[in-house]
């Protein structure tokens, strides 16, 4: 039997998600949901770009969700406030979830009560819900927590990710403020435009893992200007202007820094890379050249999650207690 | 209340295991399991180097273990046969098991009905077993399965481990070869007493995650000769000697190679490393640079599946299983 799924949230990613879902055996898609009026009505394998799929994307969630679904992929908005209704139905629908909602990485911290309520719904309906991606969700949380198998003790832990998002998709580059002055940008990350969410939530992740009460978890962005003129597909950055942002997140324990996440994101990065150090017993290391690729991978991540999810144990589960791997047959 | 643990083996792994859990809060060692002469009737915190624990060494498996530990911890040789009937006491006297032996790691293809015998006696039990360590276990298999998470698609899987056995204990540098003629080298391959256990373990245990159809896996050992005069704590190696080996583990789908591990052990090593690399959708790679220090990391590994092991469901796991990770908490 296929595993049925339901994707809802045919944006960028979504989509991404349902090219890598269709190259998988032993997946069925049966529906998909999306509000945005372009979408509606339309067939899914069309939207994404491809050959017609025989699904038509609809806005009513609860009548698609009513299919009941194995899993419903879900992957809307950063916000677990935002998402927060749309997986409870889910849930109550009786699926499973995999979302790249951001925020659901570890959602524990930020909204305990929701949280509580969201775990209470998918214990009384026998279904687990995940929070899953690259980043958060892997190279900047999970890959530390694994790679921290080898150690018998940790004192401090630095991540730093450097992203080249030269070819990166445009709401991305726009995302980071690429193009911008400075006064642009500032008057941005005020208003919230500027910002990628999860750093804090890979943070908590992190300390849960290491078993480090961290009090309080602080982030800050800067811009990162452009050392030379940088032209992406999209767009063009003046020598000066801003090329992307520059984010740290940091967790601080009985006063002192233990956990330093640091994420470049701009476009004509040159020297690509995600790095991980641990230093306690051992002290070790981590890299990956050139880094993660970002949009192939979080389709990878979820679509991989989703045989990892149906076995889990029901609730709201995080990626530590997930074997996340690739998974072949589902 | 703390984990309560019997050590069943005590030889230099175990030892490092026992100093490792004795850093560990909310962990109890209640009983050790040794056979060697000038071990048995000794304190076991004397014998591992450190103060008096108050637990003696017995060589009466079955007396120990009837204390029924949480988990034995058990550190006794490479070999499932030779193990089968230790790991299958301890199953029996209700205790879940961790174990260093490298063939636990994955035996389902090498010991089919072994396998089998051991994964039933322990549903039985209500009990998990699993094969833990760095390699096999980590390194070489887990950390590649984990890493390939962020894959669509993984058509071959190529892994590199240099350790530079010049810091590692004797007994290591001479199960290398180190310091032999090629002509005593060759010698002691064909009286299997030089071979590192482990790696068609780890190509099966990729093969199984990545679901790689692999007919066969084949091994080869080399001799890695000194470049130069190499002096060690324990030996000196002179230029054209043995400085130590390099194991080479093939798996081969359809015809093709498709998983190639790729490890190098001797002493004078100038660039350890441990490094992955996937080829596929995305291609990725990861390094370690210096590589993971062994000894250590090996009790690390084995302290932090304590718990995740606790957790696991009843039968024989493989870490494929099991989310790999450091643990604070017991």
């Amino acid at each position: 039997m296929p595993v049925r799924i339901i994707q809802y949230g045919v944006g960028p990613i979504g989509s991404a998600i349902v090219r890598a879902l269709l190259e998988r055996a032993g997946v069925m898609i049966i529906g998909a949901i999306d509000i945005a009026a372009e979408k509606v009505g339309r067939d899914l394998g069309q939207v994404i770009g491809g050959r017609p799929l025989g699904i038509t994307i609809s806005d009513r969630a609860d009548e698609v969700l009513a299919q009941r679904a194995d899993v419903v992929v879900h992957s809307t908005s950063s916000s677990f406030e935002q998402v927060f209704d749309q997986v409870l139905a889910c849930v109550r629908a009786g699926s499973h979830v995999v979302s790249t909602c951001e925020e659901l990485a570890y959602p524990f911290r930020k909204y305990p009560e929701l949280s509580r309520r969201l775990d209470e719904a998918a214990k009384a309906a026998g279904v687990a819900v995940l929070g899953a991606g690259v980043n958060p969700g892997f190279v900047m949380d999970k890959l530390v927590l694994t790679l921290a198998a080898v150690c018998q003790r940790i004192e401090r832990v630095f991540v730093r990710r450097v992203v080249d998002a030269s070819q990166r998709r445009l709401p991305l580059q726009r995302k980071i403020g690429a193009g911008m002055t400075v006064e642009e940008f500032r008057e941005a990350v005020d208003a919230g435009r500027i910002r990628h969410v999860g750093l804090p939530e890979s943070v908590a992740l992190i300390a849960e893992g290491l078993g480090m009460e961290v009090e309080a978890i602080s982030e800050t962005i800067e811009p990162i200007l452009a050392e030379e003129d940088v032209t992406t597909e999209y767009l063009r950055v003046r020598k000066g202007h801003v090329a992307g942002v520059r984010q740290i997140a940091r967790g601080i324990a009985r006063g002192e820094e233990r956990i330093h996440l640091d994420l470049h994101m701009y476009v004509g990065a040159k020297n690509p890379v995600d790095e991980i150090r641990l230093f306690g017993t051992p002290e070790i290391g981590l890299q990956i050249p050139g880094g993660t690729p970002g949009d192939l991978a979080t389709a990878a991540v979820v679509v991989n999650a989703i045989p990892l999810v149906m076995q889990a144990p029901p609730g709201l589960r995080t990626v530590l207690d997930i074997p996340m791997r690739f998974v072949a047959a589902f």
